[in-house]
């Protein structure tokens, strides 16, 4: 099994922390369905270590701070918003897609139904309002905290219109590589993006370093995405816990497909609309589309789109004048979130 | 059919208004559905008038900012953020109780489906952050702008909190009065407790008198539900547009209810229990729990308990030196809502 790298443990500790804080003295079970989702407790409300996600955003939050010569402590409960609005999309997500397991474990609506799953997940977006009335104890000024709050309000905006246009595209089979860009700007770039952004934003005043960081963002959360999208195809099942093509299983309609949609010839396209049509989806279906896949090369086609998005970010990178090991740090997140195999 | 009292009027233009530019710009579908739900257009997208709530929310806000002294164009962006809050509230309530319609046209999960009604209930929630910007535009202090953020976020998270407990109840046939309100504190007294509470603040920098207007926000929270449960059961169709007995058809646990699950005796709470575990509730059922809550006297009970809430808002309001005219219509306004029959 594949190791992170050692800048994603770095903050670790601190971020759980943090989030640990904002629910602290929250009773009502709406917050323990958080703690469930977040790994910290059972279904029954005993504690938990080991099922909590990668924290990707706040770390990328902290670490964009840290690069500029800012505090990362300053910046923590931001990061922890960040962490929270990933989070509440989650369960929102898993409601959507009728997604029963999540980290291998039963997601928050198949143990407490769906109305209160919904009732969580919101709530959860509300308590990253909550998170971030501490930016003031931590001394960044009201202009700061406002502009912290509406970037974040903006790239959650964003983040709901993607998904809205993820769950159009289910009973689409006419679907562009621009609109399924749209969508993944939407569902994954506009987060990451918010969250290097705000991190620059707590430890600098300078605009253009700021705009960078966005930038980086952007290009990063593109070629994340797309990464995920591979991995959710070709995947080994010991790394990502998941059964080989089982986005294919799941009819999704992540990068490889759209791109064999608008590529295969000769009768190929009627039959992966057939086959993604269909009631049930069996291994030889699943067969079938993974021979369409490859017919059109759309691992290489993705894998390239990867290289080019990474390589907008990594260029980005170069363009601030950072220390060596901030720029070092920022180059192994690309590298890592681009090249994983979990 | 009843009118709205003139003071509900009074400001419906600019709540209006406010509302409208807090969407203006924004494109994507997920703000239609928002439009939509709002009345402001048909599930085509054609424009529509006739359908809008009655902004009771902002108007109190509004009333007390004004009564205090304030200037109302101020609050607006806060009144206009408290109406997105309800809302929100109400695209979710749908899909949870599995309701099919609301204001005499289908919900907005009817028409669009529940994964994309989600999505238009988060993303309203968020648009009141957005919303609530507007009032650095409108000259009131950074500080008082993340007061009123906080006071909003702490509502919200009450109304989540009482949304859980309702469905909670549900498969619950053991309510203490004390868990009904509980419940209703946050399911709707919460929400106009804050509303209140908010328009008081722009208005004033006197702390007394903020505390005074939320705890009148409390108690007419209290009584507008009581009086609503009472309206969900005895009301008249021709005012309140649903049919008699409605909320006892759908088993809610509304106060008539669980105060006959308390005080019923020989039998009764039996049958009754009984007849809410059933599948089918047809008229011959919903004459027996109407001859139930007779027997127990929970129509006077209830009766008695909105006198005591709107009591107690009247003295608070009466504690305030205020201008007799705006005494008179925030005593207007506790008569309306605690005495009407819509």
């Amino acid at each position: 099994m594949s190791q992170l790298p050692p800048v994603m443990e770095r903050y670790r500790a601190e971020i759980g922390a943090e989030l640990r804080s904002v629910l602290d003295g929250r009773h009502s079970p709406v917050y323990d369905m958080m703690r469930y989702h977040l790994g910290w407790i059972d279904a029954d409300g005993n504690c938990q270590t080991g099922s909590t996600g990668k924290a990707l955003r706040p770390t990328l939050c902290l670490l964009a701070c840290g690069a500029v010569g800012g505090d990362c402590r300053q910046a923590l409960p931001a990061a922890a918003a960040v962490e929270l609005v990933h989070n509440y999309s989650l369960i929102h997500d898993d409601i959507q897609d009728d997604d029963r397991e999540r980290r291998h474990r039963p997601t928050v609506w198949a143990v407490w139904g769906k109305p209160q799953a919904i009732n969580a997940g919101t709530a959860m977006r509300v308590l990253t309002n909550i998170a971030l009335l501490r930016l003031g104890d931590r001394g960044v000024t009201l202009e700061k905290q406002s502009r912290v709050h509406h970037i974040l309000d903006e790239a959650s905006l964003r983040l709901i219109e993607g998904q809205y246009l993820d769950i159009s595209y289910e009973s689409r089979f006419d679907i562009a590589i621009g609109d399924y860009l749209s969508m993944v700007e939407g569902k994954t770039a506009a987060l990451i993006a918010g969250a290097l952004e705000i991190g620059a934003l707590l430890g600098t005043d300078d605009e253009p370093t700021i705009a960078v960081f966005r930038d980086i963002g952007w290009n990063l959360g593109l070629a994340f995405q797309i990464r995920d999208d591979v991995l959710g195809i070709w995947g080994d099942r010991n790394e990502t816990g998941k059964p080989p093509g089982s986005d294919i299983r799941r009819r999704k309609k992540t990068l490889p497909i759209v791109y064999a949609l608008n590529e295969s010839k000769d009768g190929l396209k009627e039959e992966l609309v057939g086959i993604y049509r269909n009631g049930m989806l069996d291994d030889v279906a699943v067969g079938t589309v993974l021979g369409i896949l490859d017919a059109v090369e759309a691992r290489a086609n993705a894998q390239r789109l990867i290289e080019w998005y990474s390589s907008q970010a990594e260029r980005a990178i170069y363009t601030l004048s950072l220390e060596p090991s901030a720029g070092h740090d920022l180059k192994e997140m690309v590298n890592f979130l681009t090249e994983r195999s979990f």
